[in-house]
């Protein structure tokens, strides 16, 4: 698929993500955090165009060094921290097999971002680690040996000869855009589909991405989340979102859990990253802003 | 400049005008007309990135063919009507007249882009016709034998060898986006000015934009309040301006205004175009979403 087509439709995803609202405990365009404001993730949105441009071109070689190119872009462009660091480790690899095929059906695109992330190697994986510093994201440094904050954890890759995938599968017990990464892109995939077949409902585009998410918080628990508050918040998050869709997105629901996690500092980042993922292949299946 | 560059930082001027709020009757982040909505503008911007790019390549020549390929991605990508006509109007010289140098200074730029306006020709002028019905822009059609949405005007046009300066020249003295374009960009590089001087006294980025775009109101009667609502109701926008500008932008005043023009279908449309071709300056001359 041709490039400029594939890095607008990723970009798409990232606007319409960061945009929709209310989103419990996530920038939306109706509010900021301290330090990462909306205009940052649109300024982000607008840094990473050549870099997903150059993944369609790529079609496959060098995951890794598109991604910390697209760290190193956000961040000239905007100093808000961590904006896109999960939304491009997920968006890359499914931009090259976009790029690498005119067939979007979701057997194709799947198989071939699952072969690309298989396809990884050592140099893809240090590349990771030199963009990890740069992105400011908040990570778990509990496998030592590989610490992502740690210099001396490239030269422990290189002599274990892990590729991106293999680091990745060390991750995915606990990180769900790992999991994504290494387990074939499945949620993204549903939720591409959840996201369709809202649209098909005639929902508002704005409440097919918001429903979409509600209904991913309630299945799966967020990694910042979990990380930064522990089992029992990440679960209290879960339960509180299942309750919302199940009484069918009221409203007034959504808004006093958005404020109660904005409140408590709680954002589900990996949840809205793989909504990006999930509108991106939407988009590039047929999606529009009509 | 790198076209890339150049491209990112037209779309983001475009991504920061239509989010800023509150400002007074046109479309932002907290409100959408009845037809055309955020979203579309957001869509709208995703779309034109190749064709900004491509401006920031030919340097100069196309004009007229440019602006048609813009409107004619935007409206594919984006069923909401009428969203960056007059915008791509002065981004696309301002694009290639920024491709062409890698000194961004005001005297070169505006001298640039003014010598490409200069030097269009019969078939610039062609092209603008052949976009405006595909932008569904509300036009004056009392120039009767060069109405624009008559097909009979191209022969006219080809007949008397009239260049797109030479169209813009006889709608100048009625619309501010043609007045720009024949008179140097004069209010886009005073704009860009005082957007840097508002961010230099500390002022919020949105905040900059949105007095910006006050200041604007309250100098120049907008084409499009006009055309619709006649002159009273159009010296009355300017006068309601100038008092919020004069008693330093209250809140409240700001949300009234808007509210007022928004409820009677006021959208100061060029004045929006105006500030966005300010920002692209401005954000080639070193503005930072910090």
């Amino acid at each position: 698929m041709d490039e400029d087509r594939v890095a607008r439709s990723a970009q798409l995803a990232l606007l319409l993500e960061v945009s929709a609202y209310p989103k419990p405990g996530n920038v939306d365009r109706t509010h900021d955090f301290v330090d990462t404001s909306y205009e940052h993730f649109l300024a982000s949105s607008v840094a990473v165009y050549p870099v997903l441009r150059e993944a369609a071109v790529r079609k496959g070689r060098g995951v890794g060094e598109l991604i910390r190119k697209g760290v190193e872009e956000s961040v000239k462009w905007q100093h808000g921290g961590n904006t896109h660091f999960g939304a491009l480790l997920l968006l890359i690899p499914l931009a090259m097999a976009a790029g690498a095929s005119d067939d979007c059906a979701t057997p194709v695109l799947r198989s071939k971002a699952n072969d690309i992330m298989r396809n990884t190697d050592v140099e893809d994986a240090i590349e990771l680690y030199r963009a990890f510093p740069m992105a400011k994201v908040r990570v778990r440094r509990d496998v030592a040996e590989l610490d992502v904050m740690n210099e001396a954890s490239i030269e422990e890759i290189r002599n274990r000869q892990l590729s991106l995938f293999d680091i990745l599968s060390i991750s995915a017990p606990y990180d769900l855009v790992s999991r994504e990464l290494v387990g074939g892109f499945e949620k993204s995939f549903r939720y591409a589909a959840l996201i369709a077949d809202f649209r098909d409902e005639r929902l508002r585009l704005n409440d097919a991405i918001t429903h979409a998410y509600l209904n991913l918080l309630a299945e799966e628990e967020d990694t910042f989340v979990k990380m930064k508050f522990g089992a029992d918040k990440s679960r209290y998050v879960k339960e509180r979102a299942r309750g919302i869709v199940e009484r069918g997105y009221r409203r007034g629901e959504l808004e006093e859990f958005d404020h109660e996690l904005i409140k408590a500092g709680i954002n589900p980042g990996s949840s809205a990253d793989l909504i990006a993922a999930a509108l991106f292949i939407a988009i590039l299946q047929g999606l529009k802003v009509y």
